[in-house]
């Protein structure tokens, strides 16, 4: 290990592993950075408060005049709030244009990684690389018709199908197009509910296309422009949906075509997965372009023996954040850790290169890689870091493999640097991942009465009380895990199955309840005997943050297979990010409130300061779009809004009846000695 | 006058007048409104004080694990700067950030600005409006081959005049392309000298489209993604370049197609333009697609005899902001007052109708108008209030002259409503203005020797020193005009030239710097000989912060002329924006520095937290692109940075010669008793 450049003259606050983080292998790297006078995440967050005012959303920099910081409201502010910035701006105001641009800036990043994905697949579709092929062409045909493309053929009067490079090259023109078309709107926005499209279009909300909503609310939240924040909000939510059923699901729907359809597969979770001997990568970030190369490159024989031949027993991939996702629900490579994890995982000292691409990824990750041999690799054309150490291979998709395999050669060189101080925690579980909206069907549908059919008739008659999405990052500022395991927990609990994405997904992974074995031990009887009956876990885990469009789409599948409403504000359902800090979650959590989803958020909302506009959100949206916003730290309490909402719908669909049922069943089984 | 609501229990700190502005009428309106109990953005600027942290641009608040408030740097960080957010994101890199984020804002201002002209010129292309109409085909035809369409065509062998109807639509149909088109880069990136569009193109910074540059900055600035100031600035200039020389460029040029090409014309400038014994009405804002409508129904037979009915002497129209420079250019509308004087107008007790759209509104003129009988009426989908005295009357480019007119009635109805109390200042100012890249060609061009000959003769034999862009807005944290004037007084003096466009050109109009007689007063022997041979005044007035763009072109007519380089950086000129608050100052600072031009900004910048990405501003940029950002709030040392570098780029170019000659002209005729 070189020596630690971080440590400071006096001696720093310290982060309690204990209070920091519910996880084992967590907890020991904490200790052990400490020990090696290393600074992570976890301390810094010890030594550095946030800013109050800016946490309650009123802090504008939207204009030289400011910073102009307002005062915190009393509670329950007393008479006129007469509290403005230099030019007037309400608190109002100033929260709505804070909230506004991190949807902004989260379905910018969203929706570029969409594009990189659309750019590529048109260079597949127009033969300009063989590293990249359509492994899924049902999709692709299934897609098509939403983009205008025809998959079939009129040839001397009979219909055809058409042929697939066609289709292909149709789908990739018109899924460009999509960013910055004129004259229309989103080509996806019809797989929605129709009375949501309706609801949409009343409102004014349908977007045109992607990268101009991003661009309106930029101009609407510069100095003196918009200053109402329900019209504010009425972008904010048209930027979302751009996001939600625009690029996000554009990027999913293409990277399935591109790399598979993910489906049910076995691995493992937790820093436990990095392996002593073995050339230990791990790959962290977002887009799967590079890291399906990387998968390919570490799993060819080429690179197995190279590595032999330097003195490992082969290599070992892991994962973290979303790209950890990806990889694993198509090819079962287990993820290392979640967001907090990343520094953790230089840490151990067995890493011997980190690979990163973008979105999430710690600047401060140059400084611990600094302190041993892990080579940090950045590779993406946007994502640069200032630090000299960071090694920069940039990656180009139309000679991806090759790229790929320097990456990994690097890696493999970099074996021998390793210190003599490794310390790789122990633990890891098992999990089961990749469900996708078709693989749902699968599992819980009905093939002789239609889809979704077994799920419908399971939430009808009670088994399942509801459907919570729970999704979403970790944040320093909360302990480590807690409040995602928590909830889900309390939810599954309560006979609510739980489908996850994004680190909240690694989350359940790490702590075991990504396992089919998992529902007898957590799961309220119902929800138990459902998993137990087609084999799957009480949480499913649906892939990276991008795939959150899969939650949708799964919601629109429950609607389309009957009696339970007619669109997806009627779903016994609710989504939650319990740990939440990205900007990419604001925008995520808007358009799932758009699309009728009651969304809890723990953690806080940067919207206290501004208590009108809190309402807007928190009420008056549920008027408007069937879903609302919501705030509750308590991960119990969070998961009891989320079921008390689930109930009120099951209520109104008449449906509370038959869950009463189902628990006197219990009630008598338990009483007849049976469980 | 309604009741005053506006008054606190406590009295509160107010502005001292002439600490607050340098100009009389300011004085008197602030010293009114504290007077009848009304709190201005001067009050506000005393008793709220701004965040000394955000000031210097290290503040982050891109995701929930902050905001993240790193301490201030000492003077000259001594040894390595350990300051990190809890991502690790060092100064640089917020800073940088924050900075990109201004960019993109300011860009997303002008390019919708831009947008909303290129949609309004498509309906007129096509025929579906006739309230606008194409006024100077001239400059159809001239932008036309920009965009790739032919302006002749070929009938039996001959070379014939196009239609100037197809015409239109072509240039309509690709300038509405250059938003969201893909696979090549902008159209207008051609018009800059071959030596600047070759720095654009080894530095990768060749806008793609317009809109994919701002979610580019918003992808690249989210949590995690690119921490290297020195790539996120790469993406800042190109961001920029879509605005000066993308949307604002095609959003001048369309203008003026549509409503004309401005030329020299006389009018007037301040609040003195208000008439007790008129309906008057305040344009404010920045598309001139309604205040170009609202001028023509306020000329209208039938609007000016509805006000004499209504008891009034007719109808006085006045402009604040860029609006007020739109319909000045073109009509010789007078402007009332520049963006801090917003309130003031509405506090003369005299405004019927104040009409706004978008940028630089006060939210606060809610709050003005509710004290008196003004209408506010907002006009733009994109920008309304919260406050419930506001009245919203949604502007249809489909219905132009039928909205204005309600609009215009609404205002002379309002009349009999005006209290007792009225003050309307006596000051102003007559001015000329009205240039731009045709009219300077006119007067200062030479018909034998080609364009710009005559001002490159004049700038070469050193009577005309240099040429300075003074721009921008004004910032309620420094004393209101005071350094605009100051700045532009020393410049002219130091015979350099001035350009001028925004709120500072609406300051130098107040001051009585846009005449021709100013110059025998202000300028410097040889700055003053030009002037009064061509019958100019020494500060030109090319129109509103869009019009920037026409700065860009007439530095690239003056090196086209000849004799003074090969490139924008090459000429002896700077820029400057003296009392700068918006994000858009930023986006075109950064603009004219990826052009080549040295610029100076006031009062602040917000960099100084983070000295190394300061100096890539202030140093590094000047490698890359000829230009760099510099800030001086102090007036005459600021005036003499820009004289100082026009004076290097005299000497490069080899004619500090030729001006130390005519410095002793003049000592010559000092010595001769001739001034």
């Amino acid at each position: 290990m070189a020596e630690a450049k971080q440590a400071p003259a006096k001696a720093p606050k310290l982060a309690d592993p204990m209070e920091a983080s519910i996880e084992a292998s967590t907890q020991e790297m904490i200790r052990r950075a400490q020990r090696l006078q290393i600074e992570t995440v976890f301390d810094r967050a010890v030594t550095m408060k946030p800013c109050a005012i800016g946490l309650q959303g009123i802090c504008c920099k939207n204009c030289a005049m400011g910073p102009c910081r307002l005062p915190l409201p009393k509670d329950g502010i007393e008479g006129e709030d007469t509290r403005k910035g230099l030019c007037g701006a309400t608190a109002n105001t100033i929260a709505a244009r804070n909230f506004a641009r991190m949807i902004a800036a989260g379905a910018a990043a969203h929706s570029d990684h969409g594009r990189s994905v659309a750019e590529t697949f048109l260079a597949v579709a127009r033969k300009e690389t063989n590293d990249y092929t359509i492994k899924d062409p049902a999709k692709l045909i299934q897609i098509a018709p939403y983009f205008g493309v025809a998959t079939t053929v009129e040839v001397d009067g009979k219909t055809m199908d058409r042929d697939l490079d066609e289709i292909a090259l149709g789908v990739a023109e018109a899924a460009m197009a999509e960013w910055g078309k004129t004259g229309s709107t989103l080509a996806y926005l019809k797989r929605a509910p129709q009375p949501l499209q309706d609801k949409w279009k009343e409102q004014g909300v349908l977007p045109r296309n992607i990268d101009r909503e991003v661009v309106d609310i930029m101009h609407r939240t510069h100095m003196g422009v918009d200053q109402d924040f329900k019209n504010l909000m009425k972008q904010g939510t048209r930027c979302s949906l751009a996001d939600g059923w625009g690029g996000a699901m554009i990027g999913t729907d293409l990277q399935d075509v591109m790399f598979g359809s993910p489906s049910p597969l076995q691995s493992e979770a937790n820093l436990g997965i990095m392996k002593e001997d073995h050339v230990n990568i791990i790959v962290h970030g977002h887009e799967p372009l590079l890291s399906e190369m990387i998968v390919a490159a570490c799993q060819s024989q080429e690179m197995i023996d190279y590595a032999k031949e330097k003195g490992a027993k082969g290599i070992q991939l892991g994962g973290i954040c979303c790209t950890a996702n990806e990889i694993l629900q198509r090819h079962g490579v287990p993820p290392a850790g979640n967001y907090l994890q990343q520094e953790l995982a230089i840490i151990t000292g067995a890493c011997e290169a980190m690979v990163v691409d973008v979105q999430c990824v710690f600047q401060n990750l140059a400084n611990v890689a600094k302190c041993f041999h892990t080579k940090l690799i950045t590779t993406h054309p946007m994502a640069k870091m200032e630090q000299e150490n960071v090694v920069h291979i940039e990656f180009d998709e139309h000679y991806a493999m090759q790229d790929a395999k320097r990456i990994v050669k690097l890696a493999i060189d970099n074996f021998e640097n390793r210190g003599a101080d490794i310390m790789i925690p122990r633990h890891k579980m098992k999990q089961i991942a990749g469900f996708g909206v078709e693989s749902i069907r699968y599992h819980l549908g009905g093939s002789f009465r239609g889809d979704y059919y077994t799920l419908n008739d399971n939430i009808i008659n009670g088994r399942i009380r509801g459907i919570a999405g729970v999704v979403g990052c970790n944040n320093a500022r909360t302990k480590h895990n807690e409040e995602h395991i928590t909830i889900i927990k309390e939810l599954i609990k309560n006979d609510v199955i739980v489908l996850t994405t994004g680190c909240s997904a690694i989350t359940a992974g790490i702590h075991g309840l990504l396992t089919p074995e998992s529902a007898a031990v957590h799961c309220g009887p119902g929800l138990a005997e459902v998993c137990e009956t087609v084999g799957i876990p009480p949480v499913l885990h649906l892939g990276s943050c991008v795939d959150n469009s899969r939650i949708l789409l799964a919601a629109t599948e429950v609607v389309k297979a009957g009696g339970l409403g007619n669109d997806i504000c009627d779903l016994p359902a609710a989504g939650s990010a319990p740990e939440w800090m990205s900007e990419k979650a604001i925008a995520i959590g808007q358009y799932f409130v758009a699309s009728g989803v009651y969304t809890v958020f723990g953690y806080h909302m940067p919207v206290d300061g501004a208590p009108v506009f809190r309402d807007h959100l928190y009420k008056d949206m549920e008027k408007i779009y069937g879903g609302k916003w919501d705030c509750e730290p308590d991960p119990i309490k969070h998961a009891h809004k989320m079921i008390a909402h689930i109930d009120k719908k099951r209520k109104e669909l008449g449906i509370d009846k038959a869950r009463e049922r189902v628990l006197m069943d219990m009630a008598d089984r338990q009483a007849l000695g049976m469980d």
